[in-house]
């Protein structure tokens, strides 16, 4: 077992701000990015939380990353924008295209922001929910280091790139989908390699292309993508979207952050705002929200110890327990983020 | 071997539109339709083409789709349309959705269309083509009568629902991916049993929850999501986008057009439409598209026969020999239209 901490959400958030400004960003900035991983331990996806600032740090301290980069926003469309992230902080990045985006569907019903020159911008579901929060429903996608091979190849040109959708709901919890494009996610793989632990077969391959069940072997192979082909093509149009589109880099062209620590990945996002109550009335989209989630919920369970539940239901569930009980992250991830933060 | 015929597109056009008129439409809607259907059975998507006339005419007549249904649009925010297609027919419905869209796309740069009161519309591929040839990229999606048990539920609950991406690409080819959220579509397997052919494993269940091959027990029973979990999550995002935010119906509100012929579905689909040339130069985008195709073309084969394509590259090849050559259609298919369109 990983030996754990738990403390407040306001003790967390702070302890990242101080860090990542410790680093070199600007105090509202660190504050923003800080928001962003905290939510990410707050669902329990700790691979994606607080557990990054060291990484992002180390690459800032590289020169892989400018943690002082002046983001620039070009309004294209009166609802599209193009933000070009200038080697920043992921989650920042993420952050000013979330903003832009729904700055475009508060004024237009539907707006999108398209982001290059980014990083790593944590998991898609901190962004969704933050969307979510204030009515907006959400498409959000981002490539990534190539990992996977395009289907039926033997080469990893293709990362198994996010893709998220989130839907609010009036008086309740949002839906939100966040997933990888592999069965697996790398960090996954990443976490069994470092306990030394086998992974499940599917996963992924070694280096020459076979299925293996050896973590270490698996990070210097490929990942296999979710549903065969229609996993592939997914992935290939996320990277045209977020990528392609947004004039950042796309399939090889993109850096590996841990093969290239010290380069700019490229890296481009998505997001996409739909402004909700220009649909309907609150009430309409509470009841019919509600109704969905029973008519879900009410399904008969092949396990009936393990009831059917909605996309994000479980980690909407640590987000609560959270508030409640404090976030809950590594021992190790909180000793080295405070001594980043100097504390 | 199914017997084959081949003709012009023009021809087929004709004889699509002139059935659909017969049957009550519009003349200039039974055409919109039409371009839909043909459109399909060029990509060689013959589940989805002009064989589904006689199914929306049978439709028709017995009441559970009205051909000369008035459609409303609702423009509720500069980019962003609501639309009743009135219980119409769905490909009618559908270009209504993606001309709302489009024009919201035109005006801000994005622009959705939400549809409700509608029905089965076709394949995606053809909306997401006939946008890319206007510069447009796309998000489609529709939900469906419903095929799928919730993950690690066993009743069926929520449909196949379809989701579809599309690029445009100014010198060359679109790439589209237009995929059901089953491993394999309900059409697929309605063929199978129709000449009394097993099915794959992975496929479909029997009523009971049961795997099958047994194409007949799985049309009783429930197809498998792609992916599992992931595939499940992603049919929800569809319905709660393309069904509850239109106001349509959803998840087992939905009615089954093979069970129920004679009532409305009330399907909803969504429509997310964004202006590439406000992105960047044509130019760019020209270079960009060819970069991204070689690097996905040059991929070392694992089998050499097969070389890695793009999604939707095998339809758009379809397609440009269906305009050298003319359309095949099943001879079958064809002798039923030109009944209905009484030639």
């Amino acid at each position: 077992m990983t030996e754990e901490a738990t403390l407040p959400e306001d003790r967390l958030l702070a302890l990242a701000s101080s860090a990542l400004e410790r680093g070199g960003m600007r105090g509202e900035e660190a504050a923003e990015a800080a928001r962003v991983l905290v939510l990410a331990d707050m669902f329990g996806l700790r691979t994606h939380g607080i557990s990054r600032v060291a990484q992002y740090l180390d690459r800032v301290r590289l020169g892989g990353i400018d943690a002082r980069a002046e983001v620039a926003v070009h309004r294209v469309a009166p609802a599209l924008a193009l933000v070009d992230a200038a080697n920043g902080i992921g989650p920042l990045a993420g952050m000013r295209g979330l903003r832009e985006a729904l700055a475009g569907a508060r004024a237009a019903g539907i707006g999108a922001a398209f982001v290059r020159g980014s990083n790593h911008f944590g998991p898609i579901a901190p962004y969704a929910f933050l969307a979510a929060e204030q009515g907006f429903a959400t498409i959000v996608a981002s490539n990534a280091t190539t990992t996977i091979a395009p289907w039926g190849g033997k080469d990893t040109r293709l990362g198994n790139n996010p893709f998220g959708i989130g839907v609010p709901n009036p008086d309740g919890d949002p839906v939100i989908l966040d997933m990888a494009l592999s069965v697996a996610a790398r960090a996954k793989i990443r976490e069994h390699a470092a306990r030394g632990a086998p992974i499940p077969e599917g996963w992924a391959t070694d280096a020459e292309g076979n299925p293996t069940t050896d973590a270490a072997a698996a990070l210097k192979g490929f990942l296999l993508p979710v549903g065969g082909h229609k996993g592939y093509g997914l992935a290939i149009m996320v990277d045209l979207l977020a990528g392609l589109l947004s004039g950042a880099a796309y399939l090889t062209h993109v850096r590996a952050w841990d093969k290239d620590p010290g380069l700019a990945q490229d890296l481009g996002h998505v997001f996409i705002v739909i402004d909700a109550s220009r649909l309907g009335p609150t009430e309409w989209l509470r009841d019919r929200m509600a109704d969905f989630a029973s008519i879900v919920h009410d399904t008969p369970a092949a396990d009936p110890a393990r009831p059917v539940l909605l996309p994000g239901e479980r980690e909407m569930q640590a987000l609560h327990r959270a508030r409640r009980e404090g976030v809950r992250v590594a021992a190790a991830d909180l000793r080295r983020l405070e001594e980043l933060a100097g504390s």
